[in-house]
């Protein structure tokens, strides 16, 4: 019963077969490979967006801290969540990468609206040369939260964005997630609501380490090429990140990834409910964040249940205190870890 | 006819199978993971260094820039020589990754000497708060001209550095190939001789992406791993990395990979000089540097010989003029394309 | 009626008087030269801290930077308040310096409490090497809002940066005002109430522009020499800086000075208090914080009253709105400048 | 008999002058000030230049590194000599602000050439995205050996810049020195001949510390005010910059230190010349390079003549060793010191 996280589950076999595919004779190295090139087509054809520059690269940080940096000057402060990975969980690589920008947190909860997101650039920008300079704007859908930004939210916070001149960011960790919660299409959740630079996430639904980053104006590509190879994010053998995107978007795999995560967490969310358990944040995708008292917690992780407390520790003393679990669904996890949990749940 | 370089090859299937095997159920992330600390320790017991601490990553940059960083400070400069891949192949990796120090160039060649490197460190460091200060001593081993310090030249120069004060930084994008070269142990070609930081190669040598950053003085560990995760180098599903780690140190495969490397570029530069082929470095490991005319450059290349020349462009006019070709074998380069090149150059 | 800020003033008669003094032959440069010496005797002499490490900068940010660059890891976050100036006013300069250091508000008012500052310690530095790691505390007095924390106050802030290792910087751009408001020694206001690094402001107090650095553990007071060279802090004819510094410190010009500024917006304050004025922040030394109509400012204004709104602006419609005004007393400001200001007030 | 440096000296009575008058009542901070709006306009009209922005720093080292890190990616390197201050002198500052660019050092000597530029700025750039790409070309003159470039040099070398593409920066830290000693205008010496950015050096030639950057191409010019203001080099008492540059700028004060500068070390060369002394670099500005046995300097130096070596130590036992003894002239300089040096000499 494994629901701490989804970079933690294994790889689907369609991945472990485009390795063993692509690992035949000698390919040009640095993406110099058709591999490469034809995984970019591919993530252009999906988005509809022919003119985007593509880069690939391992880590969900290198791809925001990447794409953050080549729109943002070190002057400059973006815009985010308290809770966005940016800020809480990269140990400073946005303000390595930029070269020391700043950034402001909209709002107190999951998301930003447009005004929260007003309010934050209002607040900023106003003391000439003396503060920090306003920036992007970077948002996460799926949110930290488990929550998603419907497309109206979008379109809306990027129109703030761009009222102000400002360019959007999307950290896309779970991007897949989202796109079939929202059951849009890639061009819609992304440059029609107005994303300028997207993290596309592979590694938290399926893939061994691979992400994509899209600027869907390519104005700043060759720029993007030197920050990555600066940051040591230049896969020399890039046949295999490519190998395993390629497996990822082939026959919709990417999808059928994350409906099977969505799915084990709605039936989580559903049987939670069914117990009249409350959440802290509405499950959107494949998070579920309950609030379940100190004692159900600790009788569901004696019983092999795994998942980590989202605010609050299990050493109080109150068995009644409520805390939030945070519940991961990724796409390898059983249905029946889920019912057994449930099970376990109702005593 | 594939000699354009030891990053475009295959991997083993030793190491597909072991990403096969590692593929099972959950794992702990970003290296918490069992594989992960086994194979720490199986370095650690190579390097017969069990206080060492032990990282890995997926880039040769980024294992020197993280290594070079963890013991640099921004207002130094780090001692290497002109042809060092941290100062031309890398982009401004390592002033980015430290902060701005600068690189001082050692000698003119492919090696430094002790005389070299005093009279550079000599050459810095007497200009008070006004130079940059002395850093460390980064030495490539294989150099990027194939030839390979000995065990008495690498206890040298670490001695002139340690004479300073100054610690020992060692690139061994390919370690292996230098040390079946000098069939010594990975002890002696590393702290017994001097070395305080070793980026120890295995992309080169078969991997698909994955380095080890060991620190034999564990004093900065700590310091390293902020480093890592802040350059988005830290790995979720870190047990990706060490599967292949694993199976690179597995029943030596790594030194086996190596040999073949080495033997077939053996080869290759014995069927040169019996051919009259001078050389512009000596051949010691698996990159031979071949004095052709321009004319032989043609035939080979229109033969299907791959490679890139190391000075020189085939623009020129005169076909009797000399340019070097450099020439690198991988572990999967076959005999036969060895035997070919030579039938070939024989004409 | 000019108290929009105390950087616009003229310099007292001493300085100029300094200047002219030491311009006389030649002297060594970048600090060797006796006048610097001197001064960094009576500085140590008035801290009664005989190991303390000083040095002068020209300007505030400058001194707030490099003092904090040399305490703070790029990996960490300073804890400040969300007025501080290392936030709101130097356009990134404690990012880029601690080359990506993050900033953590604490609270939402003029100073951080005991409360407030562990609450913001706790919430950083739990998320292993993923999250921002604590850094230093630092702590501004006189505050941005004509505030001063209390002897008791800061003993009790520096006690809880102490309880979780953390050194405290201490922003003292207007030192001196608060020095003379709380009647207390140097000493008192700074190492032994646990202050690790001071900003000794003398700008906002009457030099051209001098200000003293004083880390009062000069451990690291060699590398401190080298982030000001590589700032382009370090000057070449360094007397001038000296200079200015020696009068401000001959005769109590210093603390004269102070209580100058103090007492004008002691006047001021008693004045406003008398008409019924609101304050935003309590007075506490050289800046008072009113709370007028909109008309009231707009009649002030009108007639040569010179300051900012603290929030809000004179473009709303409404004439019976509260704004704050911003009002900073320098030491050069006339008495019958208060007078009048507050002729005016009254109507 | 002081020859140390041109930084040590005292500045001439009107800079003191400007000062004093300047120091009345209010003035806005920040550059908000009269006297600098005409000191900027000033500028323009000497140069020729109406459409340049303007900027005072405090030292010649900020003016050289704002300059070129607003010229200048990170991914790029700098080309200059390696005796260029930015190279030697400035503490890694260049690679500082820039975020981490690297310099390449051209040619050998005190100058480039056309050839040695054009033969440096072929070797970088050609590694695609791997080796650092080509910067901008940063020039000193009067170079650190004393000597100046010439008008066609300077054309001819900004030509092979401008050939690829590359910005050219000028060090002027002793630009009055140049500009007198080739008798041209400054226009000439500068956008004319091709310069883009110029550090217009005021401290070395007898102000306190007050430098000028001019971006002769405005385009960048808001980013300078964010660089500037981050650096902690925006002086809020900035009229006390603008009235040390307004009084240098008056009357041709600045040329006429410039020329008794040159003249000292004119007569100082003739001199040495007389009595068969050899020159490192044949003396053109303020700075003689005199080649001297040891013992002779060390009765140079006992009879009270202060300077440094260029190479070599006094340590040597050989007597009649010759090392070049570096001769700095300042405008305040008294003509006797340089007859008792020569009469010293004579024995």
């Amino acid at each position: 019963m494994y629901f701490a996280s989804d970079n933690s589950g294994p790889v689907p076999q369609e991945v472990l077969d485009a390795l063993a595919e692509a690992n035949s004779g000698y390919a040009m190295g640095y993406g110099d490979d058709p591999l490469t090139a034809e995984v970019q087509t591919r993530i252009r054809e999906i988005f509809e967006a022919p003119q985007a520059a593509v880069y690939l690269v391992a880590t969900g940080t290198a791809a925001n801290v990447l794409g953050l940096a080549t729109v943002t000057q070190p002057w400059q402060t973006i815009f985010c969540t308290p809770v966005a990975h940016i800020h809480q969980d990269e140990c400073n690589a946005p303000e390595f990468y930029t070269g020391g920008a700043k950034l402001t947190l909209v709002g107190d909860g999951d998301r930003m609206t447009p005004e929260t997101l007003r309010a934050a650039i209002e607040a900023e920008g106003n003391r000439g040369v003396h503060g920090p300079q306003r920036g992007c704007v970077s948002l996460t859908s799926v949110t930290e939260c488990g929550t998603v930004y419907g497309l109206d939210e979008l379109h809306a916070l990027a129109a703030v964005a761009k009222g102000y001149g400002l360019p959007v960011h999307q950290d896309g960790a779970r991007f897949a997630n989202a796109l079939v919660a929202l059951d849009c299409s890639p061009a819609e959740m992304t440059w029609k609501a107005g994303v300028d630079v997207l993290s596309f996430g592979g590694t938290k639904n399926g893939l061994m380490g691979a992400e994509a980053v899209v600027l869907f104006d390519p104005d700043r590509a060759q720029e993007f090429e030197y920050r990555r190879k600066r940051g040591g994010h230049l896969f020399s053998k890039h046949r295999y990140l490519s190998a395993q995107m390629a497996a990822y978007l082939t026959d919709d795999l990417w999808l059928r990834l994350a409906r099977l995560a969505n799915e084990r967490a709605a039936q989580l969310a559903q049987g939670l409910r069914d117990c009249g358990v409350d959440f802290a944040f509405e499950p959107a995708a494949n998070m579920v964040f309950a609030q379940l008292t100190r004692a159900t917690h600790k009788r569901l992780q004696d019983a092999g249940a795994i998942y980590h407390l989202w605010e609050g520790t299990q050493e109080g003393n109150d068995p009644d205190e409520f805390l939030t679990g945070r519940l991961v669904c990724d796409w390898s996890l059983p249905e029946q870890d889920v019912t057994r949990f449930l099970t376990v749940l109702k005593g």
